[in-house]
């Protein structure tokens, strides 16, 4: 179902029609996921203020949602955007770093995942088992546990809420609840680059902003990840020099480089 | 009149006297341009807390006011910053992200114009057209307008505020009101890299600092701009080794590279 | 006392026990100061929510507080988290940015000082000057004053708070108020890349929660940094590519690079 061809198409298409994608999203990475969609050819706009919410919800094609590094006041935009998206019709993803890690993360991700009902939710495997309600030991932002440790957990949360669930890890899961995806590729140095985590969910929201459906465009957003990290991993000498490549490799993703560096299979 | 002399001489002065830059600015690019001004010789400030307003007008020699990621308080503090500007006869650059793609960043842009009277506004085409009153068609923060389609936008706003208004585009465009300079050079791929309008605007400030006078640091900055984007760009493999070699370039920029890589004329 | 030993022992350290790091600090160096915290093979967390800093206490090894940006909630943020960790006993470390340069910045350094009682403060001189009570002229956020010139300061400082305090420099000064340390290595490079003076404070703060006592951390973590910033420039073109390098060198830091790229004596 999801071939080479699926994930090309949607590389493709982020090009050709440069969806906005409007992200509330957390300091340390703005700027990271802002030049991963350029790179990959879509349009970021970063706005918070309560004033613009609306407006921004009528020229984005996707909204993110991160809490990174949330407060009161940025959760109150987060619902603001997230409301205005969910009555157009836009689909939202939602990232909820850290979620475990302190109760107000739990919280908020799950008020918006309830309120939002985003298209997407894409977190590691402590998150998503934190949202799911069983005990995520999530360790600070980082993870504690792999994605198929979460395979049960994402496939509950995805049926309660009628998302799409994607648990990054070694090999990324991948499921609308019903259907399980495995994609494979990336590299172990990308955890050692703050920001990899949230980059795939901005890449995930310009996929489906162009995708058939939901779950086509996640699963083809993170194989474009996946096959960018592995050939700029192969390009570098460390976590610096692989922020550069991967920049480079996102700019001129080719069909070889998807064919030959990420491998999508049903579970 | 700005021969390549003219902008050697600035960006020798900007490096002899290491202007410091305070700017009140978005998220996104915070670290991109507090480097490329460090890259530049100049040292930058990054300060916004209301109490400190008056203080950072008294130890800086130009301010950056730009909108990008704005709220309410963030305004407050940016019109404090400005008017303690003014009343020093301090140089003001405005950036207006986004002007135009939400009716809270048009007003604010323009409140700023009317109040701080800003020596230099550094736009897009869409920006520069939304503040001169035409329709703008801001598509998101990205440019939906050649800057030669806003040129006479930006001679009604420079007349309008006082101010030197600059376009940026594949070709530069800087007016008082009356002449009208082209700044030729930089590299397609430099839209492709998040902040690099922010950065022009930065490296404006630090030559209006040391510059003779106002327009004529309005074009050498963008010269030196497009004279280190022009040589990074045949220097990377895409977006992420650009943003690489454009420090570089423009920590180690020579005269021959401005000869070179930039053209300055009058239209 | 501190060898190369000492320092190898506490960069192999940071890497096996991977000591999250809590950071509450500037925009402009989140993604740096993250990004060197993994580097090293540390676990950053970057969160200020108030309703967050109990939890963050109960899950970091160290807190890192930097008022590089600093308004007033994110001052009452810094409290909550310092007077949290100091309930706990958890290294504190600050970074007094622009120390001096606004009487905002040197209240609040010096009432943090006052009630967290910190484990260690890394400033330019500049900023320990300010702080010790001597005229610390600080020009913007760059020092206007060498480490060596800020030694007395540092005693003083040092001693009137029970902290350890580092002076950044060419050459690094450490100081228990008693003993005197020398860190002779890193390169002119840095003071020209934004947010190397805050990356040494995380590296301290790594260092400090995995070493034998406040002190050590304070030393092996300038030293590592020293050492990754002396390898790194030589394998650099400019502030641009040094950034890369120097990522790519603290994840890959060995002995040898150690013992050769940095020189901690006794003074």
């Amino acid at each position: 179902m999801f071939s080479t061809g699926t994930v090309w198409k949607n590389v493709a298409a982020v090009r050709q029609r440069a969806p906005i994608i409007h992200s509330i999203t957390n300091f340390v990475v703005m700027n990271t996921t802002a030049n991963a969609l350029l790179a990959a050819g879509a349009s970021p706009i970063m706005a918070h203020a309560p004033e613009e919410m609306a407006e921004m919800a009528g020229i984005a094609s996707a909204l993110v949602l991160n809490i990174g590094t949330l407060t009161k006041p940025w959760v109150e935009s987060m619902m603001l955007a997230g409301m205005a998206a969910r009555e157009r019709r836009l689909p939202v993803v939602l990232d909820p770093v850290g979620a475990g890690a302190s109760s107000l993360r739990t919280t908020t991700a799950l008020e918006i995942l309830e309120k939002v009902r985003p298209a997407v939710v894409r977190g590691n495997g402590s998150e998503i088992l934190a949202l799911a309600g069983a005990a995520g030991d999530t360790r600070g932002v980082d993870s504690a546990r792999t994605a198929h440790e979460a395979v049960d957990g994402a496939r509950a949360l995805a049926r309660r809420y009628g998302a799409v669930v994607v648990v990054s890890g070694a090999e990324d899961v991948v499921t609308d609840g019903d259907a399980l995806w495995l994609v494979r590729g990336g590299s172990p140095l990308m955890p050692r680059v703050t920001g990899m985590g949230c980059t795939a969910t901005v890449l995930v929201a310009a996929h489906v902003a162009v995708a058939a459906d939901v779950l086509e465009g996640a699963v083809t957003g993170m194989a474009a990840m996946s096959a960018a990290g592995a050939l700029a991993a192969r390009r570098s000498q460390g976590p610096g020099s692989f922020q550069v490549a991967f920049l480079d490799v996102l700019h001129s993703l080719d069909l070889v480089t998807v064919r030959d560096e990420v491998e999508v299979v049903r579970a």
